[in-house]
């Protein structure tokens, strides 16, 4: 059974001042975003700062000025933003940040990153760049082209593990497993101390989480699956410095790092990332609208040869 | 602009007792054949052995009792191998082999793997596997289950170059370059003495070289623009001990070997592979029709950041 983990990502940033997204907004409102890319609403929790949402296909997080959405599996997300562009109309819009990161099954999709940058164009001005080689692990970053500069403080830190050990596999497809043991696993109590946390373990397989604690949040999403796994880790936390605690419970046999704003990288991958990784692709620019965004993919090289993976031919493989 | 050179390919293996694929058959069935995937022939050479097609999407390969096929861009080479089992019959085929290695625009494709082996599947009984991980660069192979035995000795060696320097990806795009200075570029008299060759020269870009001498056979394709370039060779020559000329010349970032009846291919990589690449995957199988198939990846880690690149938005990037 394969799923697409990769997750299509928004964030919006809207005017502040005319327009609280924590409190002019109604819960109705953000089900029928979510609706516009084939997910809904699961859960919630809030604090003063955020409300985060559990979807069927990943999350959703709310505050006063902005909002930040993640969708997997075939949703196509660009119809959320599109819905949410028309509903407050772009006066009120400061910036608009779409991507997507390159899929396993990509023809599977709806739309690719091409057909959804048309869409977003007739609303807002932007550009469009890639970060990482065509022929391996990319990303695709769309954003509005305005006056808009984000601060520097404002920094974001993707961690996106494919095909985790064999051992971690098992473990997060042990039948009946609960969210308690899936975050002692991850875990999640010495990541996120103090963190309201809200979770939901999928059937057969799959988990997702979501944490805040004042201004910070961490949402997780695991693929788990041998041979298709994944598991997204998306936050305003440092996750370079995270990652020896992820890696070593996840094993991966490839990760992504996406950072908004981490001047410090290249440091940072120095001083975190564990020696059996080496690097892919190492890729940053700074974007007008005044984010360094940088990408790096990471591989463990293989020393012994192992067998190829027999595909059962007896039904319908459209996922190949 | 993109094009796909990743390449589908197809053997059969038929009764030679039967029939000669090589005097008994017209080239009108081997250009219907061809037709049948939306591709034409542009030329041919042959010897006492075999006769070489260039096509207009790479290269047919026909000998006394097989044949081979590759065909790249959006080609559906699966119609032209149905074609072949519908006209000549499966009672004089012995032996299909279907392969096709993940694309950079999977989207873009008339259909997937998965869809090719369920077309094949209604002729021949067989298996199917993959080579290498989903994430990353691999490939599928279909054959025929049946109780063809191939010879130890039957050995074909590819190598595929993807992202290859941007001095290599500037010379093979200037515009107006010959087949000569191309030839003079690839060091092909040094890889080919006394072959027969035949090579075209697309505009604006791409290259394609078939050379042949008794039963030894190479076959060359270019897809040069840089950003998604990809250089393909398919030979019985031993290609993993000429891997160090090819990879002098093109430098690529990242190149796969596809190995059959390779069975000292851990010795070859070993000897052979410059010590600036890293292996990302090493598969290995024993298929039942005899062919013993390996498949490598390797990669040149990144030391330094680069930029991203830049996507012009103001046109359509179905390609994305």
């Amino acid at each position: 059974m394969y799923f697409e983990g990769s997750e299509k990502k928004a964030e919006i940033v809207i005017d502040g001042s005319q327009l609280s997204l924590l409190h002019d907004i109604t819960d109705d409102f953000w089900a029928s975003l979510v609706e516009c890319c084939n997910a809904q609403i699961l859960s919630n929790i809030s604090n003063d700062s955020c409300k985060a949402f559990l979807l069927s296909e990943s999350s959703l997080f709310v505050w006063q000025d902005r909002l930040l959405i993640l969708t997997c599996g075939v949703t196509q997300l660009v119809k959320s933003v599109e819905y949410f562009i028309q509903q407050l109309g772009t006066d009120k819009i400061l910036q608009v940040t779409y991507q997507r990161k390159n899929e396993y099954f990509a023809h599977e999709q709806a739309s690719c990153f091409g057909d959804d940058i048309k869409c977003l164009s007739q609303y807002v001005q932007g550009k469009a760049l890639r970060f990482g080689e065509l022929d391996s692990h990319h990303n695709y970053v769309f954003h509005q082209d305005n006056d808009f500069v984000a601060s520097v403080e404002d920094k974001t830190y993707e961690l996106l593990a494919y095909q985790i050990s064999s051992e971690a596999s098992k473990v997060l497809t042990t039948p009946n497993l609960s969210a308690a043991q899936i975050r002692e696993f991850l875990a999640i109590d010495a990541l996120l101390p103090d963190f309201i946390i809200d979770d939901y373990v999928f059937k057969p397989f799959g988990y997702s989480l979501n944490a805040i604690k004042g201004e910070q949040y961490l949402t997780i999403h695991v693929t788990p699956q041998e041979d298709s796994s994944y598991v997204s880790f998306e936050s305003n936390l440092n996750l370079v410095k995270l990652a020896p605690q992820i890696l070593a419970v996840l094993s991966p046999a490839s990760f992504d790092l996406i950072t908004f704003n981490a001047l410090d990288l290249a440091e940072l991958l120095q001083a975190h990332i564990p020696e059996q990784y080496v690097s892919q692709s190492l890729v940053s620019q700074q974007l007008s609208n005044g984010y360094y965004v940088g990408f790096a993919n990471f591989i463990k090289p293989q020393r012994i040869f192992y067998d190829a993976k027999e595909i059962d031919i007896s039904g319908d493989n459209h996922a190949l």
